[in-house]
Parts: structure tokens; C-alpha cells; sequence
């Protein structure tokens, strides 16, 4: 018999679930550090939003997302002919990769592999674009490097660094020689250094493509929703041309309505950005190299002879904690994890575990 | 500014928003007979379901629905290692168009527009089939018109039409000529008549693929649910391969669970079946001509000289009735309509506005 191949044969975060199965243990005594989504949660009154759930069930779900739209308008305070929503992020990172207007794709790695795959499947052979081009000092090297190039994909701030980069520059560059510049600000909402989203400079630059969703800010990534900011209206065209229709569940339709944007965007300010300096401070005392992150996660770097794989292996069996290797991405080996930034309480936890194993100097 | 193109711009029924909308009026006053989901729905404890729900959302939908597949596997009767599930049935529908192995499709026409949008989205150049190629004395003709496909795909019972056909002499034709056959059998739920279903011989032949959904027979479109079915593994493995990830949301993964087959199935059949004779009978008798529909919905043809669109606009300006033009039906003109079957109120309301309609003879 044929060996079934799954997607969860690539890494990806949060499989909590063949963890618990692995351990025999129940899911919920795994703490998981593996997917980083936020920590603060919308209070949402499900039941005003499912009262009338037969009903809302019983129907499709608006094929243009009117409705949606608008939501995320106001929210976003962008015109609602310039939104596409998707079925989570994803949806709409595979719906761009599809165009056959966009054939030749620069990617900045390390990052997420998902705009990779999503090309591939496409039919399309992205190439590697180094974070280093990004350096003022290289700006000639990067005009070379998208000379060719239909798209660019950048992740900012970046998964699975954490940092985040000015692009006014990228940007720029890459009006002039019209090429696409396609922005993950997926994680952006997680600092509150406003400058560096580029968000705002979508009616300057209408080769500006932002991409951003409910999944990791307002931890929902069981809704599945995700949506393209743009004001290129031949884009948008060919989007909606290629779009799979009735993608977003009528849930994740009314979801939206009740995120508490504000609120969480406070509570989520105030706390991530000194834990993350606080354990920064903890790991660089460990000799365990970090990154500068702006988001909810690290990028750890074990010191010489200590392999990521090895570490989420005890980690899991003796402590119940669920870490994320990061062989995955390109350009990292596996000598990288990453964690989510939880309660204090959780990543104090993590922090000393990982110390003891270190010190053990066993594995 | 360019036109703003949205995926409504292609004809499909449901759209109650849009048509309140043009008539100034409140969307419940419409009687929506253009979609063609069941009336009879599951008595779910949504406040159940929902209860933990800010744990369920926190947390990604599991990549591989392993618990999804094995609650649809209890269904069904299938190994859950024979079941892809989807975001609704359209998901699948250009999940199996994307794949490069399969090259050269063949539609039997007329039928719902996706299987052909999401073939041509996917650079295939599908060849229309027509249903005449069943016929018995057919054979040679059928033999010769799959010769060079990789797959069919067969809506059965078919949308629009409602008709169901007997489709063993096919799968073993396109068995023995290695072709692929895709049957989608949205439908097929709506009738008793248990042998015209292929999803008992996925495992006698490994070129069957059955699709379903939760959409129309659970009247859950809302919920993006969809399926496939089958025994061919090396197809399985393909799929997964393409497949986008977590594309399922986690109220659909819960919702599955609470299906309540056995008693949706009793009342259904019970209805239906009478319903669509009385209502055949009526429409018979003002000239309008019908279709043997075993499913709920009827596909009828307005006596010479009327036309479908106009009927339409009457139906929804004078008496807030929806119902769904066929013109997007290969095949099929403006002569043609297809309407739902509601309950028997609200379907003898539809057959007089049209009685009243084809009287007046003005339009």
C-alpha cells in the first residue's frame, strides 16, 4: 500500500494534536509554543452571533462579500473595492500565486513556505531573495535582483524572525520598474511602530499589495479569514476573475464584526513588548542567540552542538511543551527554533526547561 | 475607473442580498427558490457546539481533518484514508481540476458551470459530453468520446436538471480505458433509489471519485463542507499533494458530528418525492414543460414565445418571488428555469405567479 502522504508532511506550528496522540496524553496538557497566535482574545457574545445560526446556516455566503467588505473598511479605512477577502491568509496568497500575469516571483527568504509551495503549484520558480538587499548599502544589488521580477513576497515583520524592515525603499524601486510588491503584514498589528506598516501608502503605490488577517492578531485561526489590501484595480479584477467563489464560511462572516480592535491592540502593546525584552535577556544569558522581534515569537539560536529537533523531542516528552523546529525555512538549519510568546508564567516555564536541557549537554 | 468585476458577474442562483437590495425591500420577504438546498434541516444544539468555542477558534482546524475524516468515514461507510474534505464541494472541484496528470476532461453538459471554470482557471480546455452518450444504444459513441480523456466528470443527479441515470455501463467503460470518472453526487441524497449511487463500487473500481457536500442535502452552504471519495490511492496522494492547507474551518469540523442522517433522510424522501409529482402535474398542465427530477428542485421550459429573464424580473418585482435563470447552462437558453422546491405553500404560491404570468401574455 502507497504511504499516505498528508500535508502535515511539511513543518508547519499547532499540531497539538499528533503531539497529545504521540505522548497518550490529553491535548490540553500540552502547552503550545509551536503556533503564534495572540494571547488576548476579542470577548466576543457568541450567543447574539449564533442565535440565529439555522438561518444563517441555511444560506450561501454573500459570492461578493459585501457586507465583509465594508466591515473590513472601517476597520481598515480602506475603500471596499480595494478589499479581497480569502478563506484565512492562505486562500489569497495560492489566489495571487495562480495569475499567469505574474510568472516571474522573487521570494525573501528565510520566511514562511507556504508563498513558495503556493507558487510551485503554479507552476511557477520563485527565487531566493536575501533580507540583505534591504540594506541601504545594497540598493543597487536589489535593483538588479526584481529587474526581472513580476512580484516581490515579503513577509513583514518576518515569520519566523520577528523582524521588521523599513520598505519604503523596496517599494519605491520597485514602482518604477513595476513590479508587485506583495506585503505579509500578518504580524504587523503586534507593534505599535505604525511607520513600517505600508498599509497606508496603497494609494501612492498602486504596485503595494497587503495582505493581513484575523488568524494570529485576533487568534482566530480556526474562522479562516484573510484579506488583500490594493488600490491596482487590473489586480483586483484578475483576482475576483481567478477567486474559487463562497470561500468564507457565513461564521467567519459575522465574526468580523465583533473584533475588539482597540482593546486588544492595547492589551496585546502593553505586554508583548517588554516579555519579549525580559526573555531576550533570559535566553542571550544562556548563550541561546535571539532576534530582535517586534511580534509574538522568537527566533532562538542554540549554541554550537544542540540540534532543534532534538530539544522539541525532550521538551515534549518531559516537560509537555510544544516547540517548533525551523527546518522548514530556507536558510535556517536545525540549530533554529521558534517559540510563541505565552503568560509569563508559561514562557518562564520554557525558558528554565530549555536551560536544564542545555545544561544537561546531553543531547 | 475599470468596471469592478465580481465573481456574481457569472450567473448563480441565491443572491437574496442583491435582489432586497434592487427592490428596496427586506431580504426575509423574499421567497428564495433559486438555491437549492434542502428545507428540511438538522435540530442541532448549536449552544453545545459552541460552548468552548473561544478555545476551538484559538486553535488552527487540524491539516490532515484526521477526526473529520473518521466522523464523515462513520457516515458514509468509507476508510478514512479514502476521504479528502474540502471547503465546500467547490474546493475539490479545483482541488482535482489543478492536478497536471490529469490533462484532458470531458463535462457532460448542461450542468453546473464550476466543474468548467475551474478546469479552464487551471489551463485545461475541457470537451463537452452530452448525456445522449448514456443511451444504451450509444455505446460505440461513448467508447469513442472518452477514448483520450483522463477524466469525466458527471453531476448525478444532474443540476440543472434533476434527472439521475444509471451510470455502471461508464465507470466500466472508462475503467477499462484508464479514465478518471468525477461524479458528483451533491444530490443524490434526495432520492431512495440507492443504485444509481457509484459510492458503493469505490472500491471495485479505482477510477471512481464521488463528490458530496453538507451544503444542499443538510442545507448547511453556510458551513463550507464538501468531500470526496475514493479508493484510488495514488489519486488520494496527488491530492493532498495540491491541496491548500487548513481550508476548513473548525465550526464546520464541529457541525459534521451533529448531522442527524437518518431522520433529515426519512422526512426528505417522504416529502420530495410526492411534492415534485403534484407540482410536475401543475406545471404540466399551463404548457410549461418539466424534467423527471428526483431531487429538489425542478428544471422547466416556458412555452414558446416567454422568456426566462423576463419571468424572473416579474416574479421578483411583483410578487418578491427568486427564482434562477439557465442561460449560464451549456445548452440550455432563456426558455429555461429552474426553481426549488419549498414547502407546498409557498411552491402552489410560485406556480400560480407563473400561471398568472404566462396568462397575461404581455411579456
Amino acid at each position: 500500500m502507497a504511504k499516505e502522504v498528508k500535508l502535515s508532511d511539511r513543518v508547519h506550528g499547532a499540531d497539538t494534536k499528533a503531539s497529545s496522540k504521540m505522548l497518550n496524553i490529553d491535548e490540553s496538557e500540552i502547552i503550545d509554543f509551536s503556533s503564534n497566535v495572540n494571547i488576548f482574545t476579542s470577548q466576543i457574545d457568541f450567543q447574539a452571533i449564533f442565535s440565529n445560526i439555522t438561518t444563517t446556516l441555511n444560506k450561501y455566503p454573500d459570492i461578493n462579500y459585501e457586507e465583509l467588505r465594508n466591515t473590513l473598511s472601517n476597520i481598515y479605512n480602506v475603500k471596499s473595492s480595494n478589499i479581497i477577502p480569502g478563506n484565512g491568509a492562505t486562500e489569497l496568497i495560492y489566489l495571487i500565486m495562480k495569475l499567469p500575469q505574474i510568472e516571474k516571483i522573487g521570494i525573501f527568504h528565510p520566511t514562511f513556505c507556504e508563498y513558495e509551495r503556493a507558487a510551485k503549484i503554479s507552476g511557477k520558480n520563485p527565487v531566493d531573495l536575501s533580507f540583505d538587499l534591504l540594506k541601504q548599502e545594497n540598493e543597487a544589488l536589489l535593483q538588479n535582483a526584481i529587474e526581472d521580477l513580476d512580484m516581490v513576497v515579503i513577509c513583514n515583520p518576518n515569520n519566523p524572525t520577528g523582524e521588521i524592515k523599513n520598505l519604503s525603499k523596496l517599494i519605491d524601486i520597485a514602482n518604477k520598474n513595476s513590479t508587485l510588491v506583495f506585503v505579509d503584514e500578518t504580524f504587523i498589528d503586534f507593534t505599535d511602530n505604525k511607520e513600517y506598516s505600508m498599509l497606508g501608502q496603497i494609494n501612492n503605490y498602486n504596485n503595494v499589495i497587503i495582505l493581513k488577517a484575523i488568524t494570529k492578531f485576533y487568534a482566530m485561526p480556526g474562522a479562516r479569514l484573510g484579506y488583500i489590501f490594493t488600490s491596482n484595480e487590473k489586480l483586483i479584477d484578475m483576482l475576483w476573475q481567478y477567486k474559487e467563489p463562497w470561500t468564507i464560511n457565513v461564521f467567519a462572516e459575522q465574526l468580523v464584526k465583533h473584533l475588539q480592535t482597540e482593546i486588544i491592540t492595547s492589551k496585546t502593546h502593553y505586554y508583548y513588548k517588554d516579555e519579549i525584552k525580559r526573555l531576550i535577556s533570559i535566553y542571550e544569558d544562556m548563550n541561546v542567540k535571539t532576534k530582535q522581534s517586534v511580534t509574538n515569537y522568537l527566533l532562538l539560536r542554540l549554541p554550537t552542538g544542540f540540534s532543534g529537533t532534538a530539544i522539541k523531542a525532550v521538551l515534549l516528552k518531559n516537560y509537555k511543551l510544544l516547540i517548533r523546529t525551523c527546518t522548514d525555512f530556507r536558510g535556517l538549519d536545525d540549530t533554529y527554533i521558534r517559540i510563541a510568546i505565552k503568560d509569563s508564567k508559561s514562557n518562564t516555564l520554557l525558558a528554565n526547561a530549555i536551560r536544564q536541557i542545555l545544561c544537561m549537554e546531553v543531547i
